[in-house]
């Protein structure tokens, strides 16, 4: 499947990834996800930000974390509190519903 | 449809919903809507909250603001960035996979 | 929360459901959930189906059986794969983003 | 991301898509996605199938048609009524809780 994570429209398609950069296993923290400068319109938005975590070592990847969809009285900016056992790689997946699906990924070490 | 507001489980079943009692119309607020001290297992858990509006003088009620789904990695308490024309309630539903559906909603005054 | 259930706009936005009167318990049986002459654009639109179940004698109702979201490309009409242990109400909640939340629902025998 | 599309797991992860090899641009279809085999418990299932369009000649691809969330008492077996506008490749990503993302395709002549 296309999934765009470069390109002209980059910059107001993927999903900016906040959080520490290393977390204690199995406790609480916040994870912002958001896009920037799009438009929130009904004909044209982020439609959905789906958050995964592919853990080092796990025989499969990913897992999923959370899944937000978005009106147009929402932006597509959540916080939440996650929890993870091992260090590993965050990845959002930003779906735009004129111009496809937009991954973007940080590192995140736990110990 | 069976939902409930009250009774022995709406502690740790109803989402709080935390958000400024008045606002300006058009400009983003945080809303946090989380349920609190619900176990978070494959097994049992938040499996998601969706928030509605009810707007007043609104022909048709409610519009849906977001919908947020949680693995048992991510806890059900999330901070939005929403907006809002006109003055209403913001109505949280929460579904635990054991216990139904669980409404809560707070007024807010939009001007 | 406003839900509807009756009125004007009940004939394209309440869910038909379709499923045989008396099905065995564990058995797979065909359950199509669907709403008909409803506008179907970006703009306006059914944008998704819930589909709970009322199982007579639990102690916490309703079970979510399914859901699912639809683009314009799609429309509102989906044939599912259910199974069920006992006797009980199926329930469907349609969303238009216009015109709110429709409820409607179906009884069904389970030996 | 990681998204599987061969292996070992493949024949009871992968989405089966069936639709006719050929159809009329803007009239509706049926589509059949399903993945056979596999567990459906609360703890391993496959937790949703979302169904994507990547349409020849678009300049953003892909746009999304459905998305089906299932609990265990439905099986992860949908029949939807697609309708599109130019040819391409419909492709179903099913999501399992403990084995990950699973990509399937199949293309479509719209005339």
């Amino acid at each position: 499947m296309i999934i765009y994570s470069e390109g002209e429209k980059a910059s107001n398609h993927k999903s900016k990834i906040e959080c520490p950069e290393s977390v204690k296993a199995g406790e609480d923290f916040e994870l912002r996800v958001y896009v920037e400068g799009h438009p929130n319109k009904v004909e044209h938005s982020i439609r959905w930000i789906e958050v995964y975590f592919e853990e080092e070592g796990r025989d499969f990847n990913p897992v999923m974390l959370a899944r937000m969809a978005f009106s147009e009285f929402a932006s597509p900016d959540v916080r939440l509190k996650v929890k993870l056992e091992k260090s590993g790689k965050i990845i959002a997946l930003a779906y735009c519903n004129k111009h496809g699906l937009w991954e973007s990924e940080k590192s995140i070490s736990v110990s």
